[in-house]
């Protein structure tokens, strides 16, 4: 019923990633998580992305920072949606994962979310997935609810305070 | 089987989003183009995002350039997966459009691909429709085979000319 | 005799937004601080943006992090002259906010103040507002005079320092 | 009922300025340009500043390029709203322009625009002055009306075109 | 036989202009320092700069940061060498102020230094006030011999430790 | 005695890519060119880095554009030193490239050249070669010697002619 | 009374440069024009700045586009001032070369101007020179009230035309 | 069997350096670590680079923060590779390094690693030697296993844990 691979190029990429996770696991949608390099488990990287759909995943999420490939080279090897986040870096913030992600060629899309925007990488999966699974349709309609009552509830509490 | 909408902030933006286009053409996947506003048509913008769903569509393309509200906009209205493509600018180059799509916030995902890249946001549209979708499935791993065996002709090409 | 809507995306940025709140109490300027997210909650933003002219309210303020559409997004659906304040982030210190809100396309302006710069987003209302109001015209005039005062003072007293 | 001097810090930038003016002369509302400089001509700045609300002005239009001083310089000696365009260079794209506007100290605000954003600052000054001039916001209303019409108009086009 | 003002636009810039202060003061350079803001004192830094001259003053250094229009402001009043520190900002670190002070239109020349430099700043001073001091002259020359000896030091040490 | 692989990404390469290629040639260093992109044909990436040392390959030149994988790509799959060049392209004139391509992680680094920087990746490699071969070092030794005469001729000239 | 070295990096900067030329012509000022290389020609770099001040000059302005090392490398053998002038380039416009010259660090330092800022590189050589040569100070005084006029000029021209 | 000399261009800048060295001791290949300064001590990088080769080094390794000259300065003066270490700064991370080095001009080369990429740097120069070296080859393929192992082992624990 929907399974996302979310792949990390660097465990120092999980205090991140995990924000993600959580977000899967709310919505009830079955994950791996793995530590996988592009430039160290280059054969890791292919395996995994070769058999991504025999394996049964849906798609594949890709946390990277620096010189972020991990997301284009899985891309590169299967043709599930893969989705990247870009690691915040000590340079530029993480500009130059974010642009080493985005910035893919005519043919190998990665759909880039924000620089350490986990959650919103789960949520892309999820609504993806959703297209064939009627009930998490209704879960992220119900999140979307939410999400608006938290807002409407701390304006809320904001007036009473000023 | 799939429908997607690609949803221009501007009609000067069709050069750019037809490349999109063409890709949907190819894979023989249904579409409708829409110039819509987020600024000057804040309305019909809130009426297609709210209604996309009900009207059959699948995934939202959105493209927009300089501080490129439309797909954020549309996905706040719609629980559809929502694309965003940054046009290119005169100030730095779509930087401007690229961080304006890119880094929403939690809650609120727009799947970013590179500045004015519409045929891989086309492509990772058939992506996600391919979930639920066994043939064009397949013509995405023809694609790729056919990419391929372009670049293999090229590098082939080359050895004769030097 | 003027009234000033503050709406922040998210109540994150009350530390930043209550520095402007100060300076429009200061000066006696009514306002309504509220928390509004442009993706979060649209169905709010539209409401407050349609009916804020009705409501009273001169001038709006609106400050937003990251992809930050909150200005546009009530620009859009007022014609009262909108005020945006960039939040800092963490990717390059609030230029993505900046270039989010202040590159808006013809037709729509939002009136752009610097990097976490309510102070001067107040002022400028104030300044609008004392565009019809001669008793705020002239505390503008006592502030600058104040201003002044205060650094001639610290000039003093820096001579005696070293 | 209203006036407007826009100043521009050379005569190379009337190319972007008239846009502005266009948008004045549309809406009936008087104006008077300027060329000024904040460097080469700083006392007639000052002068103009200091003297602008006696000689009936409600708002000041500054564009600028490079180390664009002249919307602060003028601020410095005013109360009345100053509205910044930083004008386009090839130092990346008028970001440098920006930046020199956008980013003014606590006390003297500048109000910002898109970068060569004239007919956004004629928009805004137009928008400040409609707060007592009935006549005028009904003009922003309609002109809000014929844009609305006018992206309506080009997405029923390009639906006959595809 | 030499004196140098030192003009700071908030005196929260003393932290890193008395590290140019005391190189001054080392070489037995005269100097003022003082706090004049382009925007909230425009007067004061308008009286300074045209008498500097005459009040016997050869050099003017200027830090500012954010929109830095100090060091413009100052030398758009006098023909005497103006030399603009761009002072740090967490907006990209002191771009903004950088790309305020060193992009000066023609006819009105800044000379900047590094972001924070105020040592660089007092030792070009130096550097011009002894074009017409031969014993500052022989002072500089000692400065790079201890600089160099310095180095020397240093690498000497690192061998030793190594 | 020595050969060198330069990898171009895309075919549209080969303009800047050719004048490394004549910088070899003049050198009389064995070379192959090839078209193959990280991307498109990884397998065919793949199997060039890893036989690359096998296949008498001392140093391996990648050029790429935008996300510019194929630097890190090759370096993952060899010990050979990879060369990279960042091709210039649209979005911050080749800021993307480079940063893809320089920021490297620990453990797999790609020697970076300036964005379009072919003639000095192929001087670089033959620096690299000429570690192991004297005839070369002497010819890098000329080749300075007549750059030095060039500029000198080009300064004589400038007398001449000012 | 005064000569100026005018040292360019490479014979293509000459465009740029000739129009600081112009102004040292114009303001009477010797100078010699040069064409050397910090890194093709860094032997001829080092005796043209150790030798500068016996040879008579006071002053040293450096050229030099993207890793521009030419100012900071002859500083380092002079104590005379050097002025640095980043030649625009095609990554960022300029911005390497600007980067590359401005951040020197402390000890040596480098009067930058603008990108491409040759006029103003002569111009603040001239107000170096003219701290000893009270002819020069009133051509400087002259030039300023002749920059006023033009700009009066322009404004009155811009009056009649509107 | 090959030997790196690893210059820094200031004592602080060891830290960094240090996890440069410590690689070169790990594979056994001999160094010798240097400050020199391009700008303090530019004798001492003259007299160092023109006579590595004869002194036995076959690469250079050079570290260097803001206007990061020395890498140029002394590739200049040596055919021997030269590496270039960008140290990160307080202005944008380091990118003011970066690009003070990558961006070498036609014909002397420094090939550059990431920001703070000293062991990068290394490893790239072991690369270097290995051209010529079979022992050090096998070396660093037994690195590149290690790694993979490392990366696979922290992969294994992530499953555990998760």
């Amino acid at each position: 019923m929907g399974k996302v691979a979310v792949i990390m190029g660097s465990d120092s990429d999980l205090g991140v990633v995990e924000k993600g996770l959580k977000v899967l696991k709310d919505f009830g949608v079955e994950y791996e998580a793995r530590v996988i390099s592009a430039h160290r488990t280059p054969k890791q990287a292919e395996d995994f992305a070769r058999n991504a759909k025999e394996n049964g995943f849906d798609v594949i999420i890709a946390a990277a920072g620096k010189a972020a490939h991990l997301g284009g080279v899985l891309a590169a090897m299967t043709t599930l949606p893969v989705i990247g986040i870009p690691i915040k870096t000590s340079l530029m913030g993480g500009m130059d994962s974010l642009l080493s992600i985005v910035q893919m060629p005519k043919g190998i899309p990665v759909a880039t979310v924000a620089v350490d925007g986990a959650e919103n990488a789960a949520l892309l999966a999820i609504q993806m997935i959703a297209l064939k699974d009627k009930d998490l349709e209704k879960k992220l309609e119900e999140y979307k609810v939410t999400m608006e009552k938290e807002v409407v509830e701390k304006d809320r509490k904001l007036q009473e305070r000023i």
